[in-house]
């Protein structure tokens, strides 16, 4: 069976997304800053439609992280965009446009009950309301010996993991200070984790755990 | 002249110190799990008088940082060990006993004045109670062409930080979320940092970060 991974990038101070989020800047003041270093691989590009990337050991560390992928768990707010009036809108496709970059099934956690959506290129929204236990158990059933990634935001993260269901953690540390915004880690509980990989490059350090209690 | 390091170890979720902190548990409960990795290491034992360590990477890693450094600032609590009465006692001799691993000037940030505490081997504690630019200021002058090694706490280490005073973060990075605590980092601003040297091992990702604004 595939893993539960928590992949998500992060501030030197702990931060996943900046202050003043919004729906025009949907990670905050200075949030955009925490990606800037995937915006360039062929990994990335190429997932997003895009060409002219850079093959690099960061292109494809991210690369065999895609490959691994068999299904994706979000929260509502990484579907949306942010806040928005969405959920009382039965037709809204969210924030990733028409060929969303999963390109796997997508569990997004919400309080809302809803008809999944199919979106182009393999991406399907499926809205799971019962809590963060069928989210996952939904999202193992769909990615088959493929890893669940845990996206975000940070919620969801602090709900899987407190949950217990976490397997693993892929943390890509990005050298910059946000001071203050939403916390990746917040109210947690003591635990233990192993480190299994670090592969470093200028602009970011990834960095992957297990969980191991 | 020498550059100024913060040199700490720090959870995976961001935190330097576990809760309830007291003077039996002055890194609080799960705080000692911060230090694990140091504590077998030859650079270290030798440090505190204990020999039979083991010589590794990271053994070597803390000995050139140790070289490196000419001078200490550190907070009340980490003299003391804890909020305990010392401030009132002027025979009080801090937490590490009579021959204290540091073996340089050591700058302690207070708000009670007091004369300088010469130590057996080296160190000795002077105590600064007119602000942290004077403390770092005399540290410097103390460390000629060495490092001045910013040894925590967190709030002096955010008071070096936000004065714009910090050239260097090095951070030991422990695969440990202690949940709650005392967090490194807490009401800072935006700031941009550089990755100059990452060492992994199994128990520890030592990072080392200049700051650049």
């Amino acid at each position: 069976m595939g893993r539960t991974v928590l992949e998500i990038s992060v501030s030197l101070d702990g931060f996943v997304a900046g202050p003043n989020p919004s729906l025009e800047l949907p990670l905050g003041e200075g949030g955009e800053l925490l990606h800037d270093w995937a915006l360039g691989l062929a990994a990335w590009r190429e997932r997003h439609g895009l060409a002219d990337g850079e093959e690099s050991a960061d292109s494809e560390f991210v690369a065999e992280s895609l490959e691994r992928t068999g299904a994706v768990v979000m929260g509502r707010r990484m579907f949306s965009g942010g806040d928005g009036p969405w959920e009382d809108d039965p037709n809204a496709t969210g924030w990733w446009g028409d060929d969303p970059p999963f390109r796997a099934p997508v569990f997004v956690m919400t309080h809302h009950a809803r008809e999944p959506l199919v979106m182009e290129g393999g991406t399907t929204f499926t809205f799971v309301s019962d809590g963060v236990e069928s989210a996952v158990e939904q999202a193992r059933a769909a990615a088959g010996e493929k890893d669940v990634s845990i996206a975000g935001g940070a919620s969801v993260a602090q709900q899987v993991l407190g949950a217990g269901l976490l397997d693993e953690m892929l943390i890509h540390l990005v050298p910059v200070l946000l001071g203050s915004g939403t916390r990746l880690f917040d109210g947690g509980t003591l635990g233990r984790c192993e480190r299994t990989q670090v592969l470093d490059s200028a602009g970011v350090t990834h960095i992957r755990y297990d969980v191991l209690e």
